[in-house]
């Protein structure tokens, strides 16, 4: 189970200066959970940032313990000789703000009130997110980062940087990622926001004081986000019409493969996931715009000065490739550096998070361009 | 309100001879409520059978009553002058047994307890439905329809009417429809039912008896569905992401007219469909496969005699075009008389239902040919 990384350990930054977040909250202290990977170097100047997306977390790579059965989500693409590789850079995981995996959050406790935050937790933004990440960045004493890099929302949250903080950021890589979200994406996300709060375990988000969670509305919400992350094409090879048992029982308990994927799914994640941290980071994908504040996407990535790599999978229907185009052409309209590859694969959405190899040549071959 | 169609007046059939049904169960004795346009020629030669998708019902056209201020669901296509005409055509509309529009569902009392059905009410199969319109067309004294006609989950009636009794279809029109769901298609259906089943107010499906509805489930299936009926591109165009209100409000409440709309048709579908009857529609749906009993569809598709028309829309990614062409392959390997059509529409799977100049011309085209 264990390679050559050694187990990693999370940090916690404290930070007791109040944040003033997009909503117009003001969070007086919160802390974030992190880990890093590899050393900094002495000019400070080989540190990669890795936003995660919706269910994600700063366990990027690596074990925290011996007995640990998976490794971080990203452990195929960072570490020692991977395509972001860890002898030569410095890399970072944060748990997002509002998450649910160490960094302040709805279930944590509010002290203004001695209780969970729940319905209280203020609402977060990819540019609130950005914001914390550079406080840490402040503590971590990097100036610039080498790269920032992200797939989905986190690709998201990599295009803000380079927008909000555009001489700290020389590389930027978007993976899989849209300049917004269209109606179809908004409405999928707000059925699962919906399923989770009419569930009536939720009580409006109170839940951590009825001893209770919203699983059900959780498992609904995760089993649809599922659907949209993978192709119509690799559910067909991969599940199909293949049933369950030998034949079909006319009941609806599982009757097909797929039902019971995806129901495993759901319960497995409900079992895990804070429901309010979902809520939330669905609502700062429906918000993300940066377009509509500067009138077009060329006036807001205007201000940016990194080199960029985008990337897009033809299958991905959740952020299809043209997506991923409206981003290359805003930035060559900036006559920015921009590269972009349209990676073919079966994986639709996951895509981002699978070990295509030509897809990793591709990071890899990028990364290693990266002068310090 | 009302043109030049008169007030049509729904019937109820009542069957006594059992009816077996695919499940292995049986139903001693059911209601079918039927409405009919237009008048049975002397020959009984004129008739079409209209088959309904997953919330639909006998009520095609026209109204019931001077007040209603909608006509029944396909009144756009079906009346006097319109592609099926009903002054050459006699129209037949059925409510499927399962239904909660007047024909035995699940919400009817089951003679054997004197309490509704509920969780008792036998599975339902396209094949079991079929069925029940061939004993209605006995009834009827109709031996052979002129054309039987359906979209989406009707159109898979119709395909196999001209599979289960061939010598009684004359015109088979098989729109928006597909020879088998994909795993896809099983998936959304599979999150739909687990939002009923899992709503605490479902109660195992005899939620009668407890006066409740499983409201939050049923409305959550339904704005699940919605999002899959229409395309993405008609979401942008008739939605994209414009907000309900001047600004963001950084809440749970609507912030985007698209999240208004879904909830808005949520609500209002769960205040009238029988949760019961949505969960056996989407079985029925995804049991639907006669390939894989025949080994084939070539082979499913052999004993049908009918002529074909087999219409879909570009932009329908539930049942794809692609869907379409796999029925039109198998009918043109049997060496079937079959009409192709892609109409180009940007309303997805709903184009079916939707007055498109170009799709009523070809419907009205074909069955002008049609002789009695």
């Amino acid at each position: 189970m264990i390679d050559s990384i050694p187990l990693v350990t999370p940090q916690i930054a404290h930070f007791s200066v109040p944040l003033p977040l997009k909503s117009g909250a003001l969070l007086a202290a919160y802390d974030l959970v992190y880990e890093t990977h590899g050393q900094l170097n002495a000019a400070h100047s080989n540190a990669i940032l890795v936003c995660h997306a919706l269910s994600g977390n700063h366990h990027i790579a690596g074990y925290h313990q011996a007995s640990d059965k998976k490794p971080g989500w990203w452990d195929n693409m960072i570490g020692p000789g991977k395509p972001i590789d860890t002898r030569k850079f410095f890399v970072i995981g944060v748990n997002n703000l509002g998450g649910c995996h160490g960094s302040t959050g709805p279930a944590s406790i509010n002290p203004d009130t001695g209780m969970a935050w729940g319905s209280n937790f203020p609402m977060m933004t990819v540019a609130d997110w950005v914001d914390t990440q550079a406080r840490l960045a402040d503590v971590l004493e990097i100036r610039q980062f080498a790269a920032v890099v992200g797939g989905s929302l986190g690709g998201m949250q990599a295009l803000h940087w380079s927008i909000a903080y555009p001489e700290r950021v020389r590389h930027c890589l978007v993976i899989a990622a849209a300049p917004h979200l269209t109606a179809q994406n908004i409405a999928f996300n707000d059925v699962a926001r919906q399923a989770i709060l009419t569930d009536p375990d939720f009580h409006g988000g109170d839940y951590y004081a009825h001893h209770t969670t919203p699983k059900r509305g959780l498992k609904l919400a995760r089993m649809l986000g599922h659907i949209t992350y993978l192709s119509d094409d690799v559910m067909g090879s991969k599940f199909g019409r293949v049933l369950r048992h030998a034949a079909i029982n006319y009941g609806y308990d599982v009757e097909f493969e797929i039902e019971s994927y995806l129901r495993y799914q759901g319960d497995k994640f409900a079992e895990s996931f804070d429901a309010n941290t979902y809520l939330l980071m669905t609502k700062a994908l429906d918000y993300f715009d940066p377009a509509h504040e500067a009138g077009s996407l060329k006036a807001a990535l205007a201000p940016s000065m990194a080199e960029f790599l985008v990337i897009s999978f033809t299958t991905d229907w959740r952020f299809a490739p043209e997506r991923s185009r409206e981003i290359v052409r805003a930035l060559l309209d900036n006559e920015r550096r921009v590269s972009y590859a349209e990676i073919d694969s079966a994986h639709g959405h996951d895509a981002f998070l699978m070990p295509d190899p030509h897809y990793h040549a591709l990071i890899n071959a990028y990364m290693d361009r990266i002068s310090l």
